[in-house]
């Protein structure tokens, strides 16, 4: 077993960014450096107006993300944009990601080389 | 944008495994095909006994892990493992996971080359 205390405790997993539905509008916005409509992050996300006002609430609270109102027309224009220290959040959150992609894929490839190898020092494979 | 309805919607990302410390304990046991001790995978995922326990209690009602208990030396020992449906689940969790990191990360690519485009079309780089 590895001798760093806690391998899988992955600290860097934020729980601000890790929701399920946080992911999806954070990597919505990081392809949209200028900032996307509510109506069409709400479309992207695939969730309802009261469900992304409140993930974009917790966002907004942890300075993850910036919303803007203006009128256009006549019609208020909600829109959301990623802020610096928010794309810096979410790229190292996003290393961190790929810390346990790698460590788990390790993780069963070993399991299955394990599986696969003879139960017996001395045992020969069956025949084919 | 794309065609599809909800393209980050991300339903694959079951809530149940999705959990940053049932991540952790789905990694180390994924490792280990004949179980892990109670106390063995308290330390690799750095978590107290309580929450060791109730998240456990979630992985077991969901039929991702097997936890049995037994007597050696009369003391009780608890052993977890992950079921075969668990393991089929948490590849099938990853591959989702290693989609997110996927999109993410040319998501983010595309922003830094429109930021590093010239501005307006006939623009000429500036010399190096």
């Amino acid at each position: 077993m590895p001798a760093e205390p806690a391998p899988y405790a992955y600290e860097g997993l934020d729980r601000v960014l890790h929701e399920k539905a946080r992911l999806g509008i954070l990597t919505s916005l990081v392809a949209h450096p200028d900032g996307l409509a509510f109506a069409d992050l709400k479309r992207l996300c695939g969730l309802t107006d009261g469900n992304l006002s409140r993930h974009l609430a917790v966002l907004d609270e942890a300075d993850l993300v910036a919303v803007t109102k203006r009128f256009e027309k006549k019609r208020p224009l909600t829109t959301i944009r990623l802020t610096p220290a928010g794309r810096r959040r979410f790229l190292a959150y996003l290393g961190e990601l790929e810390r346990v992609l790698r460590d788990a894929a390790a993780a069963a490839r070993a399991a299955d080389t394990e599986d696969a190898a003879p139960q017996h020092p001395g045992a020969r494979p069956a025949p084919a």
